[in-house]
């Protein structure tokens, strides 16, 4: 039977809405499974291209329906068009985005985000934060926890055996030696030594400038990126518009596209739904394979 | 008539000799230019792979004596092959690597780090410094500087017209307005004001995950990444073993491969000098392009 995945609409302001319906009727997605919108469309019209409180509230509703009906089984899967975080605070929502939504909704505290595409998986662990916060928000706690989160899921992305993971570097060279920069010496290579001595199988860390190139040749089946840029830079070079967010730890499965709510192509119906679709496909997959693995 | 073109074998202790001679014999290299090898082998033998003073003097000495006859039109252009940090210091010199030297046997001080492949050329604004430094280190006069130094030399690299340049941002999403970071606001910004005033025609800041896919797409002639591995990172994914670093801003050119000394394989003769051939390919055509413009 094929999985049922909900189709978050996302901010209605945006091209959530669009390149939901879009996907929801590609013929590759209605291969693999039954789509379900969710849909966002407000009370009241709101602003096309605009932050409103009443375009946040209804994104955030249709989060909340999904992620009930995933809890209970009515879905197997969530994949959400992209929110608007002017707009979740407009509405008044604490939540900075989906995925700290979806772990409160979840009743989770330990989640990661994971960016995956046909040739490179990268997880990160520091996200939406200013580049200057990272070197101090890198702990080996987070390190730890984040490969054991990746380590994890990754069969279900249908990696086989223990999964291969590699670290790359804060710093250029990986600090070399700590000529440029110490994070490698008293939090990386602790937080490396940890996850092997739990079973993990880890390089690093690497220099970032090679470590995508050596996943990319197949060294790697998922690569821990210290901050947004170092893990985004190199997805988007290699698959832009294809690759798919997956939000890691939950008790559910939940992808999204790789990119914002475009306020400046809404409403014009010129929106490329080629992410959206690539999120239910593996919202679909992996759905299967979760199921599979009860 | 053919450039000569210098080309210094660098650290004895590593791969430099191997790839310089390699390089000079490439026939693709014999037929755009005649290349002159400064030898580095020391008076006394050194071993192979490891860090000492007698290679690190070797190696800096041959970096005079090609700058000497660079800078007296003995040469038309220098390609480097890689020195070892630590073999300098071994050596009791005071200079980090080629950059820094080179900039203070031609007497500048605005040199610049460019690193070019047929896609995409970056030019970094901070180089090898820890990731936790550079915030406090890209500053509105070093992006304007950078800027000027790239829009002069692009030209050489047969760009026509007003070279189209691009700011990467410093922080995730650029600092979606100040949500992320505030150096986008108070440094990068009016950097490109001033750039903009001074005619360049600059583009930014971009979010560091889409400047490079845009610019690989041909909407940039060079990106300026505020650092090491935010430049480094998508080109060498782009061009791996084949993007040449370039020093801008210096009388004299120069280039060099985008690789270290690799001393885990140094004698061993299976070094691929496949980036060094591309440096000194680079070096034929940026001379002859800067001769044609005198």
């Amino acid at each position: 039977m094929k999985p049922r995945i909900a189709i978050t609409a996302g901010d209605p302001a945006g091209i959530g809405p669009e390149i939901a319906a879009k996907a929801a009727d590609d013929w590759r997605v209605r291969a693999v499974c039954e789509p379900v919108i969710y849909d966002t469309t407000p009370p009241v019209a709101v602003p096309i291209g605009e932050v409103s409180p009443q375009a946040g509230r209804a994104a955030f509703e249709a989060i909340v329906r999904a992620v009930g009906d995933a809890k209970r089984g009515a879905v197997q899967a969530v994949a959400t068009a992209p929110v608007n975080k002017a707009a979740f605070a407009a509405a008044g929502l604490g939540w900075k985005g989906h995925t700290d939504l979806l772990a409160h909704l979840c009743g989770v505290s330990d989640v990661a985000m994971m960016f995956h595409s046909p040739k490179l998986r990268v997880v990160l662990a520091t996200v939406h934060v200013p580049l200057r916060d990272v070197p101090r928000l890198i702990t080996r706690d987070l390190i730890l926890t984040t490969l054991h989160i990746a380590a994890q899921e990754l069969p279900y992305f249908g990696v086989t055996g223990t999964p291969r993971l590699a670290v790359a570097g804060l710093n250029p060279h990986a600090g070399e030696g700590g000529l440029m920069g110490h994070e490698e010496i008293e939090v990386i290579v602790p937080a490396i030594r940890d996850a092997r001595h739990d079973g993990l199988n880890v390089t690093g860390p690497v220099p970032a400038d090679t470590v995508f190139v050596r996943a990319v040749r197949g060294e790697f089946d998922c690569v821990l990126a210290c901050y947004h840029d170092q893990g985004l830079t190199p997805i988007k070079l290699l698959a832009f518009g294809t690759a798919v967010n997956v939000t890691l730890g939950l008790p559910i499965v939940r992808t999204s596209p790789d990119h914002g709510t475009a306020f400046d192509i809404a409403g014009k119906g010129i929106a490329d739904p080629g992410s959206m679709v690539e999120s239910i496909l593996l919202a679909a997959e992996l759905a299967k394979r979760m199921e599979a693995a009860r």
